[in-house]
């Protein structure tokens, strides 16, 4: 189970500890900047549609089991499979995005919360009738 | 970027012709069967929660870079960022699910759309107000 990044994100955000916690909290746009070996893959997407982006929280701790909610010390250990802590066994990121621009292989992407060089593993549509097994 | 699965799927569904393309078209059942180790991570799931469950769609082809949507002949091949073929670079399942019941390390989710056997990744809660990085 090895995975292989498909791109990388290109954003302003470079320091875990200032990035806002999530999307509409003011994450500014950023680049999804994919490989050339990918270039079939992404052809279809286009400006305005809503889209999942998974990423690799490279920076993140896999050992964490429990957290305490947004670090707040008042708050009761929790398991992290009930967080959306980035610290989890296997920190893949999960971003809902909306598309602004596609410009060949770099993705323009509104509100996306992810620090600047982190892996993209997957993009798949918000919506569709069918198709997930 | 080495995956470890934290648990495994118990589903009646071993056939991936005849398992239905999304979760409420009728997907039975199934059980997350979670390693012992992760018991911490998954301390605080109860009945009633609503998931997304990441799961490694390990028979699914890597090499898929463009399908036809729905396996449909009649339609044009579509670059597999646009759809949610199992098929794609690297075949992270996205399901939401919701709690049936939760018994030491099994928990049971309802219309999950997965075969036996395969592995789980990371579960996340649907909704929390803050927490994604």
């Amino acid at each position: 189970m090895e995975l292989v990044p498909v791109g990388w994100v290109e954003s302003p955000l470079t320091d875990a500890a200032a990035a806002p916690k999530q999307g509409d909290e003011g994450a500014p746009p950023a680049w999804l900047v994919f490989d050339g070996a990918y270039a079939d893959a992404l052809g279809d997407l286009e400006a305005g549609v809503e889209l999942l982006v998974l990423t690799w929280l490279d920076r993140a701790d896999r050992s964490v089991l429990r957290v305490r909610p947004r670090g707040d010390a008042s708050r009761p250990l929790t398991g992290v499979f009930s967080t959306r802590s980035p610290d989890r066994p296997n920190p893949i990121g999960l971003h809902r995005v909306r598309v602004l621009a596609v410009d060949g292989l770099r993705v323009r992407v509104a509100d996306l919360e992810a620090l600047d060089g982190t892996p993209v593993l997957d993009v798949k549509p918000v919506l569709e009738p069918r198709g997930e097994r």
